[in-house]
């Protein structure tokens, strides 16, 4: 859409920083901004207003790097939670889902990103000696890394699992497999293959 | 996504904000608004206070009720368009659409919506009494009748219709057709019977 047909600057200008958004193309833009604008004012003011707050306010966990709106996040400070596991994960998207699962009682260490040589991001960007520094203390059993099943996670794993293995503790990884609900035929080599090297005793609930 | 995974209050906050929006679900919004925080405290400032702006600031044009910054919009005001063609359309999404093609000099009357029985949108709550009013005016020769092919489009070009034939003012509405760079054979039978009923002389910049 050519922006010479905006009657009002301050339409345009709301629509230039909404489109600057990922995945937000200047026809979404403009069809969400009128959308608000239909609305009336507060729900805009509620919008606006939620953002900068959190921008404003927004914290990391000073244990995990996990978003928090406190110095120490409500996992970190939830005494019910096993303190001697520890699931190392890329980003805060990745604890969500494994706190949805429901599974999972111990507790989290974000690191931030991956090991990525081509996009420059080496161990140092990552929250890694933070890592090291919790391996250190001896009050972590079991460390699960939970990383992508990308060459950069296989990367960040191989590279966590060498500074980590001169330490007592147990290093496990996330099972790969084939996904509940998939159909054999259309599951990849690598990951069929891995399903059946890392077979487990069957039990009734196992697909449930 | 269950929403009971948040670490931070706030963030639950934005995020439910920005899954209010059309078409924005609770993944999306979760996206855009990690993006957001990545991207630091300035861009998310910009953003909101263009909205907020936009909200608190908005005019509707006092001739043609199109979005504008000021009492008139730049449309009504500019000297060089012909002031005595009036282009009615549904909304200033149209105006802009119509405004890109370059091909239109003369005025607007935006009706902000069309004649929804069903939704329960009668002549009523549509810019209809202005628009009578500036028939009445006699300042117009050419009334073009630019709304959607559809029902509520057909019943609203025939409400106007019935309220305007009593003025002496030429009444047209825009071609419908075969849209350029349509193949024949998928175009619908009613469109493609009216491109044939309605044809035009040959001319060699007709499909350029």
């Amino acid at each position: 859409m050519n922006p010479t047909g905006y009657s009002s600057k301050l339409l345009e200008k709301a629509v230039n920083e909404f489109s600057k958004l990922p995945g937000i193309g200047h026809k979404t833009a403009f069809r969400l901004v009128l959308h608000l604008l239909k609305q009336g004012k507060i729900p805009v003011f509620k919008l606006a207003t939620s953002l900068t707050t959190l921008a404003d306010k927004v914290k990391y966990c000073r244990l995990c790097h996990n978003i928090s709106d406190n110095d120490i996040c409500e996992i970190c400070k939830d005494s019910r939670r096993d303190t001697g596991l520890l699931c190392v994960v890329e980003s805060i998207k990745d604890v969500m889902a494994i706190e949805n699962t429901h599974q999972y009682r111990g507790v989290y260490h974000v690191l931030g990103g991956l090991i990525s040589p081509i996009d420059g991001i080496g161990p140092s960007d990552l929250n890694i000696s933070t890592l090291e520094e919790k391996a250190a203390s001896g009050k972590f059993r079991e460390i699960i890394l939970a990383l992508s099943a990308t060459m950069e996670g296989d990367t960040t794993n191989y590279y966590i699992y060498k500074k980590l293995s001169r330490f007592d503790i147990e290093i496990t990884t996330i099972a790969r497999g084939v996904a509940i609900g998939d159909e054999l035929e259309y599951a990849d080599e690598i990951t069929l293959g891995k399903s059946i090297t890392n077979r487990v005793h069957f039990e009734m609930t196992v697909s449930g």
